[in-house]
């Protein structure tokens, strides 16, 4: 089996995973069934995308796995619904205290972000810098505002605070990414810092 | 690792793809494809998800997965944004001539779809009768209907007929559902047969 271009870095991500932790994963997903338990939102990860080579059957109605590979994703990991409006977004840790690095991003998730963008649905990365313990939401279209204006290969952290939100920590929902969003689209965009 | 309850249909499902084929999953793909690059909508399958219990490394940037299990689906296969608007649902073949087995949809597939509803989004079924080579386009509150008022194990054909959409084969898109999504939620509701 060819391995797919643009896998490894995911893979190296996947690798990695014990090391950086799954903070911000797990949060999110606690958040999300938050919102699903308290029917505010249905929102849902993505599973990960696998290619599978080869399973084994040790019975009729057993089906096991022995070859597979993952793949690089088509989409962000995160969609589903708040008000009736679609959302869509991609969350992110790094380790850095000054930037962002947009490594962290496949091109064709941005493209992805971008054409939810263009049809009427809410797109957003959400991105934690751990060694500071803040997390910020920050829109699409702010995104892909920093990327035509700039070369840069990380997004410094200054853009954040200047063009993102911070998501407090709360309890409950942990991470209420929702709570920005509706301020910023169903409040009458009446968000204040 | 124990085998997650309610995955065994799924398996068996899986297992039996090679035969029932999969023509309805390759048509929509094909269709969300079109969609896609004509920028009409953006709809993606879901992944399917996958347990994994063994990760292999035979280099630092190679992970080959060596054991992993089905899992049952917790969402719908299929989701995406129409228009602004959330738009998911589910797609299944039957080789029935006469109705619809509802064991080939989950419980919480139902409950997803019936959140979706209840939250403005567009949520509905898409069934082919392989044997009769007819596809159906069915509303989440018509089979919502159909389960209330029913304690059949199937919804009969005549149903879908009745409350359904007939989705016209095309040459592309294969299977337009989105021509019908659109005449019944964007264009005053203006469907006729």
């Amino acid at each position: 089996m060819k391995y797919p271009i643009g896998a490894k870095k995911y893979i190296k991500q996947y690798n990695s995973h014990s090391n950086r932790g799954m903070g911000l994963e797990n949060d999110i997903e606690a958040s999300n069934n938050y919102y699903l338990q308290n029917d505010i939102a249905v929102i849902h990860k993505k599973p990960t995308p696998i290619t599978i080579a080869k399973v084994d059957y040790p019975s009729r109605l057993e089906a096991v796995i022995k070859e597979g590979y993952f793949r690089t994703p088509s989409t962000t990991d995160y969609n589903g619904i708040y008000k009736g409006k679609y959302i869509d977004f991609e969350a992110k840790e790094t380790t850095s205290k000054t930037s962002f690095p947009l490594n962290n991003i496949h091109k064709h998730q941005i493209k992805h972000l971008e054409s939810i963008y263009k049809h009427g649905g809410i797109g957003f990365l959400i991105v934690r810098f751990t060694k500071l313990n803040h997390t910020f939401l920050l829109e699409i279209h702010k995104l892909l505002d920093f990327l035509k204006n700039s070369d840069r290969k990380s997004i410094p952290l200054e853009y954040f605070k200047k063009h993102g939100y911070i998501i407090k920590d709360k309890y409950n929902p942990r991470v209420d990414y929702i709570e920005i969003i509706n301020k910023l689209y169903f409040d009458g965009g009446s968000y204040e810092e």
